[in-house]
């Protein structure tokens, strides 16, 4: 059911807030009428740092990383291990591994996984560039950290093939229960992976 | 945990993003970086839409909706009952009653409702401009259509009180059992409402 709007620039608001994920025409209207509600900074300000966001925003020339400058902060610190790449699906993966404090080598940001259903070839992320990271030397593991579905298999699989001909260890994140899982709301693959995959008890403790 | 950004511009764009209602940071975060896969257009339309509703959206000078014209479509419809005014709380409101098509009359948006814990008294409401329309004369009933809170019983019964010296028949909703609510689910107080203000069976057929 569409609704009539009063106002033009409302009802542009909403169609245009309504184009974000998971944002519906009612939430839409709900964010467009708080946002009248507040002061005028308030959406000038949300307004003005989208459009600098997406206009502004740069991309590291190493790893694809989002930057403020022709290479980010982690490509250029000297202290980081460039003998490991860690590929990721995208720029919030980088901070979720960053969070975890685990990882002091690189990373390679793929822009995406492959997936023929929604038309992403390997073509149009950014894979020959790893290769090619791979292949100017110096790198002696390339770490494939993307998801455990079907286009994450399928992207892993690909880079794997990509990267056969040079001499590089190739390794993926190990599969098994999620720390706060319950074994019974894991599913059969994973409950078989983690018992082939199971690790020493003492292990957890050094 | 507050999380690292690798670009300002980024950051930003979260910060902004997470003062709309119901969006914490990790959501603003997601919708940043959608936006950053999308075409510049989208941003640059969200961003420009907002920008420009909160700067260029105009109230009817008469029931303060939301409008593009000094006096809304509403109010200046000839065909409309101007003897009868529904007075709601906000725009989203006059919205609601007029997908219903039940009524013919006019509007009165409040902007709110007195809400003292929230600092919301009488005066930054339009209550003063409301009792001007009746007090101008022309009006034969004003419908208290507000929600049945505390806050919307508080700014009835005030709106009755400065409406007592006029002659205007002041109603409101009726209250009952919601559409498509169950009776074991129903409070109370709703119930007994609903058992005294009993309607005849064969009316909802005329």
């Amino acid at each position: 059911m569409e609704q009539e709007f009063a106002s033009r620039l409302l009802e542009e608001a909403v169609t245009e807030f309504s184009r974000l994920p998971g944002v519906g025409r009612k939430t839409a209207l709900r964010l467009a009428l708080h946002l009248l509600r507040q002061d005028e900074g308030v959406a000038v300000g949300l307004g003005n740092a989208l459009i600098n966001l997406r206009r502004g925003v740069r991309y590291c020339r190493e790893c694809h990383n989002i930057s403020e400058t022709e290479m980010c902060p982690i490509c250029a610190d000297q202290t980081r291990d460039s003998e490991v790449i860690c590929v990721v699906e995208n720029v919030k993966d980088v901070m979720s591994f960053e969070n975890t404090r685990q990882f002091n080598g690189k990373y390679h940001v793929l822009g995406g996984l492959i997936s023929p259903i929604d038309g992403v070839g390997p073509e149009k992320l950014e894979i020959s560039s790893l290769v090619k990271r791979v292949a100017d030397g110096g790198v002696k593991e390339v770490i494939l950290a993307l998801s455990a579905t079907m286009e994450g298999d399928t992207t892993n699989f690909y880079i794997y093939r990509q990267l056969a001909p040079y001499d590089v260890a190739v390794t993926q994140l190990s599969r098994g229960v999620s720390v706060g899982n319950e074994i019974e709301y894991t599913d059969e693959v994973t409950l078989g992976r983690s018992l082939i995959n199971r690790t020493l008890f003492a292990d957890q403790f050094k």
